[in-house]
């Protein structure tokens, strides 16, 4: 019988992946060998697991068809070295959304309403006292709000769509940037070579964009000057699209208002990054998503259709 | 002709009040006096007078009919003596809703998400490994997420309708409390007889009580213990509302989660204050409203009332 390996790091509902002709085996994703008498899985679904573990199991799983990943990107497996061309690998994306958008409008709000500021106050015993009372409402120079904030989303797939409409419940005028262009769920989405109009116009800008060749730095220099002096980055696709030097020579600058990162060129964020003192800049350790939902669905969806011999979602 | 006086403390779209037989006529909210000739005005829009200020209007504005105050609550007014059986009072109810819910919901995943603790590693150039990478996924001894998060509104006025569409989005299952019970909204409200069976059901308790005899520390160490250990207690209503004492001993005890709270019973708060450096509080310099939002449409919509011999809107 077609046998699957699902893996302990995380709480897998097996009940509900069962109903199929598959023998359902738990793995440990961090064990350096695995038993032999299951180096037959023809499916392995993996979740954090350690690069050794990955190394062992492509070398070993000799009949292994099709990998399912729990992660939004499968840079892991591949880089473990799996044959590709025999070896169907499906990613996770969609299993991250709402954390992920959760954490995204979190970040806007911890910028807008300046919560880190107020920390650093609150660390000395001290009443932060011109970030409350009275304040300006909406003025055209600050980012203070959502409310009709001109937010900028870059990188329109799942994830984008499941923030917008915490974006626009709070009054947030929303665009998006992706390859393609076109109206998304209500929401107009313009080709990269619009940023050059569409930055200027942009309050926050919200970086959801894959690590890849295309998207390396894809934030540089030349772009946030483009950004108004107020504007704020918020970066929860990969640390890779943004210039780092170029983050930091802008904020100390004052030429962009603050940047909210969940992740870095480099993680964990070095000692001796210049961001972690940089003005107006929030550190978050990649806390976005890092726990798949409703991942169940996603195997026994893609369980049904390998069984059938029908192409499954979510392929690389 | 009928005259009225409107702050000069916060931009107003003065044209957009005009087409009445009323003179507008701008005056100084801060200043010790104002100018003999505008003592016969029948109406007085407040916005941030000093006390001294509105004791200056009581004592010299005989004619004086109407005071329209833009803040939730008329206490500044009412403190200054103004005779409120010729004098019809009314507040700017309404005007804070979208900024206040707002503050809320940054609150609410300022606690979730742990940003306060997030800064307390940057602050050292420290990456919280704990905080990010893998994470059980909505673990049901913490709050981590407003997802299936049981969110308890109490004081479901206004505002807490503003903020409930931003709950549900985000997946949150919402009720409230208030005086009396029924559906509001779509959201189940429940009499205040209701919170011992409520509380132990929460997982964040939003607090949008007015200030006034009967809420005075209506959070106090009883209702304190019926919440989960993990319960987050966020207050963007009035700092009386809660007994800080016990709540910095729930706080040292682990006994409940953490608590933002905006408003404080004493503000600023004072420097010995214990809630300071109690674990898992986020202070906020009572920042969530500040900003009347609309005030024009409310101004015109009494003015018109007024003129016409019609019962104000939000008269207290």
């Amino acid at each position: 019988m077609t046998k699957l390996l699902y893996p302990t790091s995380l709480v897998l509902d097996v009940a509900s992946l069962e109903g199929y002709s598959v023998q359902l085996v738990p793995y440990d994703v961090k064990a350096a060998e695995i038993p032999a008498e299951h180096h037959d899985a023809a499916i392995l679904v993996t979740w954090t697991n350690t690069p050794d573990n990955l190394r062992y199991l492509q070398a070993n799983l000799k009949n292994l068809r099709w990998i399912q990943s729990l992660a939004a990107g499968p840079n892991d497996v591949l880089n473990a070295g799996f044959d590709t061309s025999k070896i169907t690998v499906t990613t996770g994306s969609g299993l991250h959304d709402r954390t992920v958008a959760e954490h995204a409008l979190g970040l806007l709000l911890n910028g807008a309403r300046r919560f880190y500021e107020m920390r650093d106050y609150q660390l000395q015993n001290k009443w932060p006292a011109h970030l409350g009372g009275p304040q300006p409402d909406r003025p055209k120079d600050r980012f203070t709000t959502l409310r009709d904030a001109r937010v900028l989303v870059w990188g329109f797939g799942n994830i984008a769509k499941c923030l917008v409409p915490s974006l626009t419940t709070l009054g947030a005028q929303v665009k998006g940037v992706a390859r393609s262009t076109g109206v998304r769920d209500g929401v107009e989405v313009y080709s990269e070579d619009h940023l050059a109009k569409l930055l200027p116009e942009t309050d926050a800008l919200v970086m959801i964009l894959p690590g890849s060749d295309s998207t390396k730095n894809a934030l540089n220099a030349e772009r946030l000057k483009l950004l108004p002096n107020h504007a704020w980055v918020v970066n929860v696709g990969r640390g890779t699209s943004i210039d780092e030097d170029a983050l930091v020579d802008a904020l100390e600058k004052n030429e962009i208002g603050g940047a909210a990162l969940d992740v870095f060129q480099t993680e964990p964020l070095p000692e001796s990054s210049r961001l972690w003192k940089a003005p107006n800049v929030v550190v978050s350790p990649h806390a976005a998503g890092g726990r798949p939902q409703d991942a169940e669905a996603l195997i026994t969806y893609n369980l049904r259709r390998f069984l059938a011999g029908q192409a499954l979602k979510n392929v690389i």
